[in-house]
C-alpha cells in the first residue's frame, strides 16, 4: 500500500506524476530530453542505462517498465536481460560496456566514478557529452527509483501492464498525454 | 579535475548546468518548485532536508552550499550543523525529525522507508503532501549529488564562495539568472 493516498488505478510512477502535476512536468521534460532527445546514443542504449540503474536499485516497477521499453527499441529481449545480469559479457559495444560501468558506479555513489572508468569509456570512443548524459541518466533514475519505492507505490505483477507502458514510452515518449493515464485505467 | 571539459571558473553544479543548458532548465524548475514554491514546510526546513541528504551522500559541494542556504534562512548556523550530526537530537520540531528520518532512509534506498517511519511522521502532524515532498526533495538531491560527484566537478575550499552561492539561492532562488554565473567569475 502506498505511504500516501494516490489514485488506486495508477501504480508505480504514474500515480506520483498525477499526484503532483506541477513537479511532474519538469521531471517528464528532463526524461524526454535525456532519453528521447538528440543524442549519439540510441534510444535503446539510453533505456539500457535506465534499466541497469533501476535494477541495481532493486526498483521492480522501473526495472520492468524500462526493460519493456529497451526490448521494444532493440527488437529483442536478450540484450537487456544480459545487461542486467552482467554488462561486461552482454552483447553490447565496448563503448556501451564502459558507459554502463560508469552508470553502475554512479548508482553506488558519484565518487565511485574513477578516472580509470572514464578513461576506459573515452578510449572506447565515448565523447564528453555521452559521459555527461550517462551520469545524468543514471542520477535521474536513482531519483525515480527512490521516488517510486520511497512512497511505496504499487508494483503490478501482470506482464501486460508493462508491455502497455513500454509501448507508450517508446511511441509517445515521456510527456504527459492529454488523457493522462486513462488508457491504463480502462485496462486495469 | 572534472571528468569532462567544463568551464574552469564554474565549480560544482554550476559548470554542469552551463554545460548542458537544455537539461539544466527542468532541473532548475523542479528545484525551484520544491525548495521555494508554495509549501507548509518553510524554505529553511526544505534546505535542511537537502543538506542532510547531501551530507549522507558525502557530496561536499552540495552539503556546503545548502548548509549556507539553510543557515541564511534560519538566521543561525547551529541547527543545520546539529541536523547533520544527529537530527534526532537537533533543535527541530518532532515533525521535522520524523521527516528528516524519512529523507535519510530515502538516501539509502526507497525501500528503506518503512510504514513505521511514515506513521511516526503522520502522528507528528506531517501531511501526505509534506511526506511526498520530503521523499522527492531527498531523491532530487541524490540526483544532484551523483551528478556533481559522478563527473568529478571542482569543490571550492573558500568559505566565501559558498556564502555567495548561499546568498544567491536564498535571494534569487534556483532559476537561471540572465548573466548565468558571471558574478562568480568576477569573484573567482
Amino acid at each position: 500500500m502506498p505511504h500516501i493516498q494516490l489514485e488506486t488505478h495508477l501504480p508505480g510512477i504514474t500515480g506520483l506524476l498525477e499526484y503532483r502535476q506541477d513537479s511532474a512536468q519538469p521531471i517528464r521534460e528532463l526524461t524526454q530530453l535525456l532519453l528521447r532527445g538528440e543524442s549519439t546514443l540510441t534510444e535503446g542504449e539510453r533505456e539500457l542505462i535506465a534499466t541497469l540503474v533501476s535494477s541495481r536499485n532493486e526498483c521492480r516497477f522501473c526495472t520492468t517498465a524500462h526493460t519493456a521499453a529497451a526490448d521494444r527499441l532493440l527488437g529483442e529481449s536478450e540484450t537487456c536481460e544480459l545487461v542486467k545480469q552482467d554488462y561486461e559479457t552482454a552483447p553490447v559495444s565496448n563503448k556501451m560496456k564502459a558507459l554502463l560501468h560508469v552508470a553502475a558506479l554512479v548508482q553506488k555513489n558519484g565518487k565511485e566514478v574513477t578516472p580509470e572508468a572514464v578513461e576506459r569509456a573515452k578510449a572506447a570512443g565515448a565523447t564528453d557529452r555521452e559521459l555527461h548524459d550517462t551520469v545524468l541518466i543514471a542520477a535521474l533514475f536513482c531519483l525515480y527509483n527512490k521516488y517510486v519505492d520511497g512512497l511505496s507505490t504499487v508494483t503490478p505483477t501482470e506482464p501486460a501492464f508493462y508491455a502497455q507502458l513500454g509501448e507508450r514510452i517508446t511511441t509517445h515518449g515521456y510527456n504527459r498525454l492529454k488523457h493522462g493515464y486513462d488508457h491504463l485505467k480502462k485496462n486495469a
